[in-house]
């Protein structure tokens, strides 16, 4: 099974960065918009069952915290994603840095980049037009996160959520 | 905000589900396929974190239970709409009903028939088509469902996970 770590936004977020998807992401319909915390991973499902716990001690040790988005950012020339930046904050980072050392692979490919997708996949000289327009706006949008969650992908590459972790509210 | 209640049952039961809904669920890419187990109820976020306790409570009384699933069948002629039909079983009756006493809201405007969704809003001779088909097909799905989910709706009507509940897991 194919595992993987998210955060989602609080809903104003979402429906603002669905207002970019829907025109300019191919995946938008797979997923709502997230934060990825740790990209997709293949795990045995009785294997992460026995993670679950370690997911919850995680949990538990992280305090809520605050995310800011002033801009949009890309990964061009790497790809032509366009995303709304996460402003990256300590606890953000640290919580990431956890899913990826100890009883987690590090299955990390690039250092990580806070950030909410808000178009893939274009052509040339449409992210060209895309990118020009939005990185002229300023945003402001700030967020109190208190959780994150596993999620396992369908056969059609679409994300179910597993399991909800909220910061302090887990039991061992 | 308009929140749900559902099961999403394993993956294998989600992608049987998907291979049908791809083609005759024009809401296939709102929310994976799931169990309904409240209709989408409008709550303000504050009145809604205070039934938190109230859904961990309800999580922590629930035993692991197995569901079924044998055949299609569908709602017609009230509407065209063709599902998975779970076999109805006390416990998840019991759960089903409590999402709809004490302190929520009875939004039933139905008798509860458990039910995955595979088509729904088809032409007449498509559905008649689709479900003259499937209704031939014996189903053979079994699962152990230990879990529900909290889900919000964003603008474009599809739906996020705000929080997941496990059976007996909760700390109230």
């Amino acid at each position: 099974m194919k595992y993987g770590i998210v955060i989602f936004p609080p809903k104003y977020i979402q429906d603002e960065a669905n207002s970019y998807r829907k025109r300019y992401d191919p995946k938008y319909s797979l997923i709502p918009p997230h934060i990825t915390l740790k990209e997709a991973f293949d795990m045995d499902e009785k294997e992460m069952d026995k993670l679950i716990p370690e997911l919850k001690r995680i949990a538990n040790a992280t305090n809520p915290f605050s995310i800011e988005i002033r801009k949009v950012s890309t990964f061009f020339p790497v790809t032509n994603t366009i995303y709304f930046k996460v402003e990256p904050n300590d606890e953000l980072m640290n919580l990431q840095k956890q899913f990826h050392e100890g009883k987690f692979e590090n299955n990390m490919s690039h250092p990580f980049v806070p950030h909410i997708t808000i178009a893939q996949n274009l052509r040339d000289d449409e992210y060209s037009d895309v990118f020009g327009t939005l990185k002229m706006n300023q945003f402001n949008f700030e967020a109190t996160i208190d959780r994150f969650q596993l999620l396992y992908q369908l056969e059609n590459q679409s994300w179910t959520v597993y399991e909800t972790f909220v910061f302090g509210k887990e039991i061992v």
